[in-house]
Formats: structure tokens, sequence, C-alpha cells
């Protein structure tokens, strides 16, 4: 850590970024994109909370697919002063270029640790990468002395076990989380520092995947740099469901709270070498190590969730009639995946444009206000059986999928809404709560503000007291400079009499945590 | 992420370093220091596994420590040069001195983010830069409509949960684990970025530190920088045990897997405003929100484990006759705390050179070599009955604290070890294999020859057949740069008969798994 977010030294794409030396502007591509994508979502690009949105988008994909600089073409002066500043204070430096649209330039200082120059962009650079992280971190290890065995250098299984990683999936451009578990079995009295495992996964983590190929990618940078006996890599992802499905599917009688909760969720496996049959000792001794943490790759080999399904977006279709307007945020789409200097043509990307589209939609800004339109949003006016009016209501563990206004990244997890009946012999079912969250977590959102909105709409109905919980995992502290894997975030209002009734606050909150305690 | 490891660009400190000018090349001194470490532990620094270790320790002291760039006196030419270079391309750029003895140089894009020239590190430039930090992400967000009650940006609670931190003790300089829990409650309808919340804890815990006052300047920073109706912070801190204490306790009757497990645990918190009367409502309900993740602080107001005996290394007498040879190792940790910027004569400091050689001793070199000397170690020569030689023992979750070699951090977790007995009728119980195990982990190790050692110790002692399970997380995985909190390594090695038999191996391996299952 210690990198700080934008607006601050930029601990983590600290290259030198050139201005687009006498070429047209290109580093404010994807900003601009950002910018058209903001206008079609009904937003004003400059309202305060979307006023930086295009940078910290922007900045998100470059680091998440490591592009750290871009320029059009820098210019041989502007080359010759870094290199000449290098050589003046005795720092490294290099410079590489990996397509005509992309360079890189490294400052380092030679002297701190011994290493400067080397390269860690993608494109053509890439084999020599893998070997470079590799290579400084073989280290000689005797393997056992006598007797028949395998240990140490030769032959004894080592299992790195749950390495938190993200990517981006290839076919809608959102992020999807991973749990990877490296395994090799190591030959030629040559072991691995444990930490490159980690390293050599993210460096193809950071790019737009698919769980498979993520697998093999891995699989055979690390076979090819250490020339192990054979290397395993088994992967855990899980992709955030799209609103329509989880509309379609709140899964009301069985709440949950946990934070995949919703996702789509795929494993794959690579091998090599002696891992390669699945049924074999090696590979059993792999899963059984994993088991040992609570990781089950039963289903990996066996099937599992079909690849064609991965991506909830797959299963729409891209190219609708409602997103025919849209060819505007489609070609913007378009850009950002040429400024990431992927091919906008390649068979995997095709669709990618209009799937992240579609997506986006999902949170286009309406001007509808659900407090004033009530009665339309399936909430219910019948005249019914109201229990007494000072019991606590509650319903909980509504599901709901938000986008970060900051970010552009979906924000999800549950609320749960406790209420007194008024005196209007008004009621709200839970489909009708499950209508005011839905409502209000479709478009640009922050979560104080939706568990402020939703209060409103609720206490609008009944008019008397209502208390909202929300509790939600961001992907943005995940995929973004911070990665917290594990933070939760919980926000509250109160309106009414619970805004009085400080037993009326606690009995509620209790009702929430005995809900979690009986496996909610 | 995205950040490479030494050995390539250095994304994670990413400053432009100058080679000390004119003056002498302070650069080296953690290095050197080192160095001198290592031959206090008789080690050759110069052997494969050690050659880097000097400067893996400097770069994770200087990156856990924010200090970023460090010289003796910039000359105005080389400033010249870097100012020159970054007007030419449009670049922002500033330089910030906060000691004699620290600078700071940042490059960044104007263009890009709009922010360049903003401070990060520690010393005079303090209080500013948490105020940058924030004020980039305070949002204006309205409160409740109508009604009585709070929300949105006035006066809803809000609580990031489960945030994954790690810090530096103060006492013996060894990292220890955090889960950070911050909640504030916005006023003047402002509410905070939420990753903000983070990035302003990790400022604080990237220092030498004590728990107590490192939630005290999270607490006091968040307050002067938002100027909520308050704030509470609240952190669960792990410091790792001293291998005496391992070594006097093993915990045999109740072995745990638990990451956390021979861990020094203590709760604290800090809060100011609405948060300042620990029995208040608004404190019982953050506390509410905690609990549905599982997370409880009965015990961190109510005293929890007292904050004097917080640091293991506190309860043993620093400067014990053992280490009066060592004053030249003292010296260069007190030459470590300078080159971090510290006042060795600080009061909480005195004690930490001599705190850290201690621990460090622990792992000195020893050209003893159990399997030539297995009896003195406990191994029972007794004739007695012996189990059917074809049935597999099995002792699990022996406890062991090794030191990485390439890190010297330590990493710590279990062994397991089933075996065959042989026909000399010889047994090792399991004080016997604690015995072996503690040997070969009190040293500079990596796990798999860790594994190996042990597998071939007791193979020499009982002959037949030996496996050995090794699971462990690395302090080196969670504190240095790819920071896998979750990561865990698991190594095995086989001798004899487990070497041929592939159902002995899947045996042992499930009654692992079912040690597991059962709780242990």
């Amino acid at each position: 850590m210690g990198a700080l977010e934008e607006g601050h030294f930029d601990a983590e794409s600290p290259a030198i970024a050139f201005g687009g030396g006498g070429g047209a502007p290109a580093a404010n591509t994807i900003e601009d994109a950002v910018r058209v994508l903001l206008k079609g979502l009904g937003e004003d690009s400059d309202r305060e909370g979307l006023r930086k949105t295009p940078m910290r988008v922007a900045k998100a994909f470059r680091e998440g697919t490591i592009v750290l600089v871009r320029c059009t073409l820098p210019s041989v002066c502007q080359i010759d002063l870094v290199s000449e500043l290098c050589r003046k204070n005795k720092i490294g430096s290099s410079i590489h270029g990996y397509s005509r649209r992309r360079w890189k330039i490294e400052i380092g200082s030679g002297k701190e640790d011994g290493a400067a120059g080397k390269e860690v962009g993608a494109g053509q650079g890439y084999k020599q990468k893998v070997k470079d992280i590799v290579q400084d971190a073989l280290f000689h290890e005797a393997g056992l002395d006598n007797g028949v065995g395998q240990a140490g250098g030769s032959g004894g299984l080592v299992v790195v076990r749950d390495i938190d990683l993200f990517s981006y999936c290839e076919s809608c451009l959102l992020p999807f989380s991973i749990q990877c578990h490296v395994g090799y079995v190591p030959s030629g009295r040559r072991v691995l520092g444990l930490s490159k495992l980690s390293r050599v996964a993210d460096v193809y983590a950071k790019r737009l995947q698919e769980p498979k190929r993520l697998a093999h990618e891995i699989c055979a940078a690390l076979q090819n740099s250490i020339a192990p006996a054979g290397v395993y890599v088994a992967l855990q992802c899980w992709h955030i469901q799209f609103p329509e499905a989880l509309k379609l599917n709140p899964n009301p009688r069985h709440p949950s709270r946990s934070i995949m909760q919703g996702w789509v969720r795929t494993s794959v496996s690579s091998s090599t070498g002696v891992f390669t049959e699945k049924s074999g000792s090696l590979c059993e001794e792999f899963r059984a190590l994993l088991k040992f943490r609570g990781v089950s790759l039963d289903s990996i080999d066996s099937g599992g969730s079909s690849i064609h399904s991965w991506c909830p977006s797959k299963s729409l279709d891209p190219r609708s009639d409602s997103l025919a307007s849209h060819s505007i945020l489609v070609d913007a789409v378009t850009s950002i995946l040429r400024s990431l200097d992927e091919d906008p043509s390649r068979k995997e990307l095709v669709g990618t444009p209009y799937r992240y589209v579609r997506w986006l939609m999902n949170f286009r800004r309406s001007n509808f206000d659900l407090t004033k339109n009530g009665t339309t949003h399936s909430l219910e006016n019948v005249d019914r059986y109201i229990r007494g009016g000072n019991e606590i209501n509650s319903e909980l563990n509504l599901p709901f999928c938000a986008q970060c206004e900051h970010h552009l990244l979906p924000f999800h997890g549950v609320v749960h809404i406790g209420f007194f009946y008024g005196t209007e012999r008004k009621v709200i079912d839970r489909p009708g709560l499950q209508s005011i969250v839905h409502f209000y977590s479709c478009k640009l959102q922050v979560q104080e503000r939706l568990t402020k909105q939703i209060a409103e709409a609720v206490h609008f109905v009944l008019g008397n007291g209502v208390m909202v919980v929300a509790e939600a995992n961001h992907i943005c502290m995940i995929s973004r400079g911070v990665e917290k894997v594990r933070s939760n975030t919980a926000t509250m209002a109160v309106i009414g009499q619970f805004a009085t009734d400080a037993t009326a606050k606690s009995s509620f909150l209790e009702t929430i945590s005995k809900s979690t305690a009986t496996g909610g």
C-alpha cells in the first residue's frame, strides 16, 4: 500500500507521461469516452460527484491493464532528456516501445535495487518480462540427501493457496474477482520465491481476460520460466450478475449476505508436466492441500459452469433494439479498447462495447421520482390487516446492485428495512420494498445517498418511522488502488420514530444480527 | 497492485533517488546494517539466498514507512534538470524537503490527473498530506428532505469494516497485522469517498507504531480533515509471538491451524464527537454493524489485553547478558532507525534495537546438525511398544515460527508429520517431533528446505517412511509488495515408503483433512 489516490503523487503508475508530442493528444481518449458515456446516462458530467469520474475510470483501466504510459510518439529530444537526467544522477533508466502507440519509460535507481531498466509492460516485452520476474528469484535448493523420496528442490510439492486477484472480463469490461491457487513441483534443485507465483499470476490477470485463458497463460508462463516438473493453476472466479438477472431472481426466500451473493461463479484449471493427468496422484495431493483451506475443486474438471455462460452479458442479446440508439456510446467504448491497445475486431471483443453499454444503461438516470409516484411501483394501498402500530416490521437482505458514480464500478449488497406502520393503514410488502431498492440502486449512486433515498421513499408511503441499513461491497475498493478485498461498507438512515427512539433502533439492529446468526 | 518486486521498475517507490550528491552515500545505510546483522547470525551474506536480502529488507522498511526518497542534499543543478524536463513535457512536478536528510521529488502528469505536485511524504508535510487526500474526495450529499431523522450528508452513520492493514511495532520493528474499522457521522452535508478512510488509515499505519497511538492518529486526522459529527476508529491488532514464548507453550492439546495461532492480540479504539460517550447510542450502533461481520468489540474498551504487554518483546529482558556481545548488531539496528528518520533516543524506541536483535538471535545459524546428534534432542530411544509396522502414525499441527531468509521476516504455521515405525524399535513422541520442528525452524530458512530437513531428521531416526506437510503464512507476502493477506503456502516432503505408496500419502492427507474438519 502507501499508494495514494488520484490527486496525489501517483505511486501506482509512476512513469512519466508525455502530453502527446506534436501529434493528436491521445492521452485523454479514455476520459473523453467516459464523458460521452456519462452523457448517454443522462448525467451532467460537470456535477460535483462526476467531475473527476472520467479521470478515475481512465486511471483504473490503465492500471488494471498495465498500460503505464501512452503517447503518440515521443520525440527523440524527450527521450534524450530523460536519459541525460538519469545519467547525471546515476539513475538507471530504459525506454521501451511496445507498439507504435504505446511507450514506456522506466526510471529506477540502479544503486538501490540493482535492477534498473527491466521491462514491465505488456505486448512485445511479454515473455522477457515474466522471465525477468522469475530469474532473480530462482534459488538453489538441495533435494533429499538420502532415501527414496521427493522434497526441497527436487519433487516436493509447493502450493500457494488463496491468492486474491482481479481481472477484467473481456466480454463486458467489468472486473471479476479471482481466488488463485498455484502449485508446482520443483526440479533441477531450483525453487521460486513464493511471492513470484503471485506476481506472475497478476501480470496475466491485469488485462482483458477470460478465466480459462488466464489459467492457461499463468500456467504456461510458469512452466516456461522456471522449468519445473509440472505446474497446476486453479482459479475460482466470480463475475458480478447483471441487474436484469438480479431483478428476475431476487431470491427472497433464501436471502444471503455472503460477499459473492448473486455472482456467477466458475472454476477453471490448467496444468503441465507431472500434473497433466488430472486423476494422477500429484493432482490429488494438490487438491487435498486446497481442501485443508476449505477450497473444493471437485467441480473444476468435471465441467462446472460452462465457460460459454461465464459472463452473464453473453446470454443477453447485445444488439437489442434498445441499444440501436446508443451507437455513439458503443463507439466511445470501442475507443477505450483501442486506448488499451486492444484490437476491437479481435473475435472475443467484437460484442464487448455493446455489452458494456448494455450494462451501463441499467444505470441510466431517470427523472422520475419514486417518492412522488410511489403507487405505480407495486406499492400496495390495499386496506389490509395492520399489526400493532408500535411493532417494528422488517424486511431483511433485499439484494441490490448499484453503480458507484465516482468510479463507474458496481457496488452491491443487501438492504435491511425496518418500519412502523402509520395510521393511514397503508402497507408495503417485500416485492414493493424490493422495487424501491431496485429503483434507487439502478443509477449512478453513492451508498449514503441510496440509503437515504430508500428511507425517504418508504417513509413517504408509510409516514411513520423508517430505518434502513445498507451493507455493500464496493468493486472500486477491490479493483482500484486500495485493494481492500475484504472491506465492506455499512450505512444507516433513520426517520421518524426511529430517530428519537434508541430502543427501536437497537431492537432492529438486533433483528438483523439474529438473521445473520441463523445463516441468513 | 501491478507493482513488481525489486529487480523491476519500482512501481511502489517510484520517485527519483539521488545517489547522494557530493556527500556521503547514505542511501545504503539500511543495506549495510542488514549485512552486519546477517554476519551476526553467523550467515554468509554472499550465499545465494541472502545476496539480495539487504536490498529486500531496506526496500520493505522504506516502503513500509513511506520514506520514498532519501539523499544527503540534492544539488540545485539536479533539481533544475528535473524541473526543466517536466516543463518541456508539460508534466507537473514539485520538490519537497522534509528535513536536511530527506527529500522527495514528485513527477506527475498535471494533464492526466490534474493534481501534480501534491505531497505524500512524512515529517513536516504531514497535516497537509491528509488534508490533500481528503479534500478532493469530500462530496456534497444532501441530508433527509423531510421528517425527523439522519441520513446522507447529515447524521447517518457510515462504517467501513474489515480494512486489512499492517504496521511496524515500534518496540521490536516487526510488522503487525491490523483489521481496521472506521466509522463516522457526516455533518455539513459532506461525505467522504469511502476509499479515503482506508487511505488515511494507511498513512498512519505506514510508520513505526503502537496500536493505541495508531487509533488516535487515524481518528484525529479524520476528525480534523473532514470535520464530521464524530469519528470512531476500532483496530484489532495481531503481533507475532516470539519463538521463546512459542517454545514454552506449544499448546499440544489444542493445536490450532488458524492464521493468528499463537499471536498476541489487542483491540483498541479511539473516538471523537458524537462517539465520545462509549455507552452512547451511536457507539452501540457502530458495534452492532461490526457484529454483523462477526467482529466483536466487547473487549476493546473494557480493558482487554493491557497495552503494556502488547509487544511480547516487552516482557523479555532486553539487555540480558547474552546480548552484551551483540553491541555491533544493536548499533546496526540503531542506524536503521536513523535511516528511517526516526530518533533512536525517542522514549518508545530506546530499547527497540536491543529487542529486534533479541528477536533475530532466535534465528542464529547453528553448525550443530540434528540428524547426526538426534538423541540429544528429546528423541527417545527407549524400547517401547511399537504399533504394527504398516500403520501410519501421525502428529499434526506442530507449531513453528521460522525466519524467511529472503526478507528477514517471519513465516509461521504448523507442521504435520506422518511416519511408519522402522524395524529398530525406536520411537519419537510429540515433544521429540516438536523439538525437531523447533530446531529447523529457528534459523534463516525457506519453507521448502524446512520441510525437507524435518523429513530427513525424522527419517534418520526411524529409518522407514516419513511424510511432512508444512502450512505457513509468510509475513513477507503480507507486508511487502504483493500484500496477499489471505495467502497460505503448503509444502510437502516424502521419504521411503510414502514415496512409493500413493495410498499411504493420500491416507495421511485425509488424516490431516479430518483434523481440520473437527475444528483443529
